[in-house]
């Protein structure tokens, strides 16, 4: 096998670059048997190039001007960690019509300019890959963590490579795990249930529905025992039935493993047109707002007068919802109603929840939420 | 893209097989939209070709006879889905050695016969893949589920790529799961666990050992959650930390699913060299016996007679194995006494065993299994 020296440029050295660049050095000679090639970093953009770096790159490496990387012939690839919109999509955008492959670990970016991305690399001949920024590193602001945002981006980016068809950040219904009380979370304890943010991407007759937002989780779920750090991807299909990943979400060399792993695939398909670029073949209609189905849990503060049961679960047939479990609980002339629902439209549930929040006894907006379990509901 | 016809042949046309079929009839357009190929199952080997078919063949497909598809220049790829060594092994030869890919879900042949398998192949300039033949299908004689030699195989096939270093079947250590108890299973949930048959593959400083054995698993484990037909890998490395696959073990259509992905690897990767057949490239050594190291679980049945305890306890003080645990129940003059040890090497372990079952107070020989824990005990 011959050994050709491809040059790999990194935008961006803190710690996910340091730990490419380790891992490039230590594992060189597995990457050069599984692909020809021997992978060397050539170039670093930094803003300081005097700073004290964890894994140190070599003498001249480091530099601080973005044209030496793009105009560089002897740059091959380039691996995209420094994260935000601006500048990275410019510069991703400038080094794929310079003819550079790019790998990328921003979710941000490929969530929202994705179909712009590819097409640029398709017309240049070149690859943009986005394995790390799916298995991705927790953000340096939690924000888009409790948020929902972060998860959004995710699951924009997995359901487009899922069901070929484009799903953008504004296409994902979100809600964060900051509506989460702790009355929600001792009340999940009481059912079985642990509360989870959970991003679905369903593909239903033909149409796409995605959505990130706390859940139950029934305790006894592969997606329940998923907890600190750590995340799981779960793949149902008619030829795979269920398969689950689950592994640490957040760490630079996690986020560096995946690096390498697209810079391996990049290099090893070079020129075949093997699973390469854009994973839209198709455009897919979404779900109408309302029809997503799914079991889901509710929550309601009344005043503890009679009558007030028979007028909620009367809203809730008026709507053919059915009530799978109630707990009722009291609390000095208050009582909060935990309802586990049957599967249900989404709709018909928050129809049903307008109008049991209209009456009088109810105290608090209802709070909703879905209900994920092993067997349906 | 062009669009080019691959010719499948298929060794076997039951329920696999059929699948296999069914898939690349059902995925046509997916697939030639990522390899740019056609794919086209053109001749299927079976015994009796008059018989009714879940998925009927097209005409003219089914043969009885094997130089039919072996000698055929329209046959591309062949998927070996007919099990067992014999007649199994010499066809894949032949026809590596006429210059067809083959994809294969036999793990006994994988496991006995790799090595030989791939230098043909190798030789040949063609690729022979097996992806099937580790998250593969129940067997039709269930002996070798129970006695652990169908999980050896799948364990001597992921070690050897895992390592990239040749394990055979004969080199797996190997225990079923017909060694256990009523007993050892309440035993187990008291403790806080669940009975697992669980391969594992280690390589430390640079030493293989691979093992199947009955282990205890805690039940906060993510292998604990894993029961039915389903299974799970664990991957444990430097870079990636922890990952966990997860899905059901048995069934003609995940099998299928994962054939149909090898299919899709060979023609996307036809002429690349990218990371296909041997994954050996190196040779370690294997472990020396009795060096593994592992928190264990031991079930003695004594006379419950003073000072036994403190003989078993000093057997295991002398060979430097300590106690974690230690359960003692008592039943009509005989005693049960559960312990679970701090990880030690399994010589260690067994050889303070051997002079514990010397003891006249122990009325059978001790019982002994790994335990698979969360945290380190």
């Amino acid at each position: 096998m011959s050994s050709v020296d491809v040059g790999v440029a990194l935008l961006g050295y803190g710690t996910v670059g340091a730990s490419v660049n380790r891992l490039l050095v230590e594992s060189a000679e597995e990457i050069e048997r599984a692909t020809g090639h021997r992978l060397r970093v050539v170039r670093a953009l930094v803003r300081d190039a005097s700073k004290e770096r964890p894994f140190a790159a070599a003498d001249g490496v480091l530099t601080t001007d973005f044209a030496a990387i793009r105009d560089d012939p002897s740059v091959d690839v380039v691996v995209e960690v420094m994260g935000g919109l601006d500048p990275a999509g410019g510069y991703v955008r400038e080094l794929l019509a310079a003819g550079k492959s790019v790998v990328t670990a921003n979710k941000q970016l490929v969530a929202r300019q994705g179909a712009d991305l590819f097409a640029i690399a398709s017309a240049a001949g070149v690859q943009l890959r986005f394995e790390a920024s799916v298995f991705g590193y927790a953000e340096a602001d939690p924000t888009d963590d409790v948020n929902g945002a972060d998860a959004a981006a995710k699951m924009a980016i997995l359901a487009t490579v899922a069901f070929g068809s484009r799903v953008t950040l504004d296409d994902v219904e979100t809600r964060g795990i900051t509506e989460i009380e702790p009355t929600h979370v001792s009340a999940a304890a009481q059912l079985g249930m642990v509360v989870r943010l959970v991003g679905i991407a369903s593909l239903v007759d033909g149409r796409v529905d995605v959505r990130v937002q706390p859940a139950l989780v029934e305790r006894s779920h592969p997606l329940a025992a998923v907890d600190g750090a750590f995340n799981a991807v779960m793949l149902q299909g008619d030829a795979i039935r269920e398969i689950t990943l689950e592994g640490p979400g957040a760490g630079g060399i996690e986020t560096a493993s995946a690096v390498v792993a697209d810079l391996v695939s990049v290099v090893g398909t070079a020129g075949t047109g093997f699973l390469q670029n854009d994973a839209c073949w198709r455009e897919l209609e979404f779900m109408p707002e309302g029809e997503w189905r799914s079991p889901f849990y509710a929550h309601l503060d009344v005043a503890d007068r009679p009558g007030v049961l028979a007028h909620a679960a009367s809203r809730l047939a008026a709507h053919d919802v059915s009530v799978a479990q109630l707990v009722q609980r009291l609390d000095e002339g208050r009582a909060a109603i935990e309802l586990v629902l049957h599967a249900a439209p989404i709709g018909a549930v928050n129809a049903a929840l307008v109008e049991i929040a209209a009456l009088q006894e109810v105290l608090e907006p209802p709070f909703v939420v879905p209900v994920i379990s092993e067997r349906p509901l």
